[in-house]
């Protein structure tokens, strides 16, 4: 995790506090389980209410972890210093460790799914209103790098819409696939403690029971899970790759919002760099990274093995910190971003007129002229825009082999935007309903 | 793709020919819509269905291509050949190559999907054949590959089905979410065709329309769809883990079918590799390795670049067609897998119930003794049993100092098999219902 | 494998034929070093070579693998077909079926490797002399896709140039690496061949002998191998990216070569799409895709399992005919990229000398003015040019207070490209050397 | 970085006072360069080793850059307050924050891997004691996890102490290609500073000058450095998954150590987990997920691009932290693993002699009688042992037809451990030299 990238509320999910606290809560709730089926005397299970207040001290758990070189029963201990020895000594009773540390960690999972949804969700609002802000701005559709035809900046803002939208369906899926907790023993089996317990618990954190599992949760959840958050920072990249290219110096269709006190921005005004979207391609790809190895984890060796831990205590918290840390700097980025349309419509008309080249050709062909002349005419006024500077309308409208075909008012017609963004309506209603 | 490794429904998704018929009817049913809205004569958009039952001449459109440089073009130039050129003239009005190739595109993954779909379906009969068979098939639960509790074979096959049955309900989340199409034109806009024309596509062909392209169908689907595909091997590579495991010298539970004929068997019978499983490894791995390009694909430039292609034309077949043969494989394995029921007790009993320690430790605690008495007492014996060869329940019961606390039946119920599979019911009805 | 990106002499190396062959020569090789050591008769290891003409017949061997199951066992009984059953008795006397797989396999991956040098030697004579060509054709330098300062067409090739340099020294280390071949038996024992086999072969093949082995050689040579690949296709998309952003429309400092015939060029002359760089930027995710799966292969079980197989037959083809064919398209790309050196300048004047504002702001500090008089004079020009589009060395030349400090001559100096270039000659001779 | 998994030497070469330290160095050398070619007063560059044996107060510096917005410059400003914003002045003069960062990083990488490399040393000095110890201890080789021929554990460690000396090569490659630092200004012309600058800086921390950078060290250099992180990674996995394989229960050929206190181990003797040799393995799994990203770097837009950064950020200390880690942990486990030579003897012998039947055979064929023949004479002798638990010398010693081919004294000859081993010092010799 690197502090800079990050955000307290997602930081906090992973502190050794939060961590404590969901310990706690698991215990207390499963000493109740107990309690209810009478295995466990019930004031036993009340008693360990009695540190619902306290906050745990990590230090004091880290000291005496450093003896008994358990983590959990460093917990367990501390724990008893607060309730008293022997009030505590029923809690865990029947369960391992890892039915606390698989069920903690889905739950801080959940936690962070919660957060990214959140992100999500206020990454949307933003491009949704970005979209209707700029949804008839002109400018130029590129592919390849390459001007194409006519769009908007509204349809750019409705397209990322989109792919937000589906990683928020995404999202969803992945945090309830996630949310499942389990208490069943050494092997899974249950036998030193009942299902009920391990329900009740789970209802109580707003986990579902794990159907089968093997005193860990099974690791395709995990996989699935970050596999989503790789492509929700693949997205990320995909919106700050467009920012980046719309500003370029020679293209400078739009601007990462630059605060009038930032140094240097005066001297040299060319010299505004798209740095947060650049962070922010980079940032996806320490998203990416953890796909593969949170994959690696799910073959653990029969019932379980240790290995998939190293890799989440690094992944847990570094790609669901950095991917809400992202999320959160797009939202501003999109937010505050500054559209030049001006120089939209001067980069569309770069060579003037050159890319509405394919819609005249189609016009004569229409009009009856033969594939090859319509090409060879369009081809030769092209070459003058091209090579000589010339303005395509205008050629076109002094070639009187053009004009024996088309008349003047076919030809403006062709260079009228209206052609191109006559649709943008049916898009916008398809992406954001009605 | 690797043909030894392959099967020929999948292969033929991906074959010149399938292109080419999907292509064809994207076409054709295009040309209806035009026809509807009337923009092109119903007679023309009718003639290009006499090319309905056309297996069109994959090697007379390559030599086409090998002409105009360019397929879509070479496809209906051929197309034409059949249909007549007059005929033909109005076939894809409107429309660019994009428009095809990514539909088709979509096409064969939803069939891919399909078909890994049906793939898993029959994994899972397989899988929940053989646990409701295992069910009470006493097997050691092992923790770090060291002997923890007693399970079931039953429970093994169960979580397999449980974590296979996620993966059928990954498919078809991911089936859905890539079964769109896409007919909007070069920059998405439907400049120069109707949205009608791409929702009457669509609909003929299972599809959904895109709701906002820009001339290629977003790659987040194509990443989210790719990244599943790597969870499923992930799932695969878990379970051939656990069958090599099982088939290794020293444990020996299980087997990989080996039929009668297969040479070499019977004058080296110890040496039956599972090389099936190993195999299905190795093709986890080919599977993985697909998410990662998938998801870079995602962030192209602008409206569109064309680097995804290249990695598409290799990732779409070669993984697909892996999967594939990989589910089919493993069902194969679980279908005949050998299962040794004895030898299952054998290992069990390999160290002379000491498997049980823990239980014997918690029952003197339970019955009064201190903690660290009960640890003394279970430990004295334990060396017995780790280092004279002794056996642990015959040390327990003749340990007078155990007898104190618990009686013969109590130490015998310890070794009881029967308290850890009374839960299995239970785990069974909440993986394969009632 | 994608044939469309593939060259035949590579392909061939990845042939059942070549397999064969060298299979062969293993063989033959190996008969040769019994009989010098006695252990089987001269006169059957010569006649071994009475096939050292043939080319052996793959569809028949195909058809004895059919009835085998064992492609090596097929190929000896091919073999044997050729020489004489009792002449070929004692072929592969001894040896497993590891010994010829793996040492084909690095034979493979040698020659592979062979063309690859090949292929970065003729890439970088490609890039050394556009380099010279272009040594002193200035452009704007860019960072954060954002004007800098100036620099050199030549300098980009240059440091191409230098980086293909480091690929070569790379690749030159992993042939060397990966040039060993074992035949060492079942274990790796020698048990039932002598080292002195292993040695004549593999000094007849090129390879060393491979000092430590088990049936297998080690994977991490390979693992080292794949991600030299795996570097060398970073390094290809670094170029292809490049040439991307240079040949967009509003950029265009250079175009791939777009040859007369290639239709459409001349109605849309705009209309030049990067796409063998773009095709590029996605063979390069191909080549890295291998690099993971190649080092998940390195821990097998024990003295070997089979996991890595499927892997290899996949990505041994696969990502050594993709980067050959991507060396080579690229190389072509270089050698015929269209440079634009009129546009370069152009460019560089978008915003009429801003580019040089910080020179100047340096030159009034070193001539005495505080720095924050010195920004605020450089501001007030600057802004005139951002805002009103005037030229910033006309309006430093009409500022008194500029003049005050700098003189006429001294702010001429400023704008003096020469200035960029003086040390052009010096980092030429660090890449390329005297 | 994950501190449980972290030793301070290295975490150190990635605090904040040994980069403040690193780029205070990379700047006096600097000026003193810059006097030397008369760039700036000699008392102002012999001002800045005032400095030399502060230790910087990073609060400070943190909290300058709270204002500045600029890590290098709230560096600068707190380096003027110790030695005079005087004499400072001139620290830094035409030079580029990346000047600093990039080489500064270099340096930090390039010290990492001077760790790395002192790292395997160790582990190869604790591999090669082991191989030695084990030269001749005995115990089956295992192919696909089945037994197959005899081999020794000395040939075991052997063949780890072969494959990490190889990745000390590959480490001290990658350590070489890292060490160069650039000091070359905006877009790596020198316009600003003259390369004198650039060689006497790197000369004196240790560098190589990069030969054309433009602003940024070219990024292939990182990839190939991680990469080549990632194969030892992927060895220390290969090293962990066979000790996690002898330590299972049923093999139980070797132990982790476990030290006397360690709670649990005598109530429970047959559960000692491999823990550490299982987190090694997930240890692995962080080292090799940044190797792509690292990849992904490498192509950066134009001059350079901030994409990197972040990534860099986590990658740098976190990887090398992790490889550290693990490396000495691994040697910690080499050093003591305890290995059970009787055990190893007990598992060969599982199946009665039946891993000597090949040798039976082949004696048999070499012998006269027909490999068919042969065939049936091993499989009926073979079939006993398997089902009948009978001992596989002893039956083919009263098998009169074996008999009348082989004596009792070659018979007995073909169970000779010695066969298997007679080659070991010549590989000894290949792997440690004479």
């Amino acid at each position: 995790m690197i502090l800079r990238y990050s955000r307290p509320e997602m930081v906090n999910i992973w502190s050794a506090a939060t961590k404590f606290r969901i310990w706690y809560e698991i215990e207390a709730h499963a000493c109740d389980a107990m309690a209810d089926l009478g295995v466990i005397p019930r004031e036993n299970a009340e008693a360990v209410w009695k540190a619902k207040d306290v906050e745990f001290d990590v230090a004091r758990i880290d000291e005496i972890e450093a003896v008994t070189k358990h983590d959990v029963i460093a917990f367990l201990t501390h724990l008893a210093e607060h309730i008293g020895s022997d009030e505590a000594r029923f809690v865990h009773q029947g369960m391992t460790s890892s039915d606390v540390l698989d069920t903690c960690f889905n739950v801080q999972l959940t936690r962070a799914a919660d957060i990214l949804i959140a992100d999500v969700e206020a990454l949307l609002a933003a491009l949704k209103r970005r979209a209707l802000e700029h949804k008839d701005t002109v400018r130029i559709g590129r592919s390849h790098g390459i001007h194409a035809e006519p769009t908007t900046m509204g349809l750019t803002f409705a397209r990322f819409y989109a792919e937000m939208d589906r990683n928020l369906a995404r999202l969803r899926v992945a945090r309830d696939e996630i949310a499942t907790g389990a208490i069943s023993g050494a092997v899974g089996t249950f036998a030193n403690i009942d299902p009920a317990i391990e329900e009740h618990v789970c209802e109580k954190l707003g986990l579902k029971p794990e159907p089968i599992s093997t005193q860990v949760i099974p690791r395709d959840r995990h996989a699935a899970f970050f596999a989503c958050l790789g492509v929700v920072g693949s997205s990320i990249e995909n919106i700050a790759t467009e920012i980046r290219h719309m500003q370029r110096t020679e293209v400078l269709e739009a601007e990462e919002f630059f605060s009038a006190g930032q140094k240097g921005s005066s001297a040299m005004p060319h010299k505004r760099n798209p740095v947060l979207t650049e962070n922010l391609t980079g940032l996806a790809r320490l998203c990416r990274m953890s796909v593969v190895p949170a994959m690696e984890n799910v073959a653990l060796w029969h019932e379980r093995d240790i290995s998939h831990s190293s890799v989440e205590r690094n992944i847990g918290p570094d790609t669901t910190v950095t991917l809400d840390f992202a999320l959160s700097r797009l939202t501003g980025v999109i937010d505050k971003l500054v559209i030049y349309p001006d120089n939209m419509l001067a980069n569309m008309n770069k060579f003037r007129g050159l890319v509405m080249s394919q819609r005249v050709l189609l016009a004569l062909t229409q009009a009856g002229v033969s594939r090859e002349d319509s090409y060879k005419l369009v081809q030769r006024n092209a070459m003058k825009v091209w090579e000589e500077g010339k303005d395509f309308k205008t050629e076109l409208l002094a070639d009187e082999d053009v004009l024996k075909s088309l008349s003047p008012e076919e030809i403006e017609e062709k260079f009228d935007l209206g052609y191109h963004t006559k649709h943008v309506d049916t898009i916008f209603k398809r992406v954001f309903g009605d």
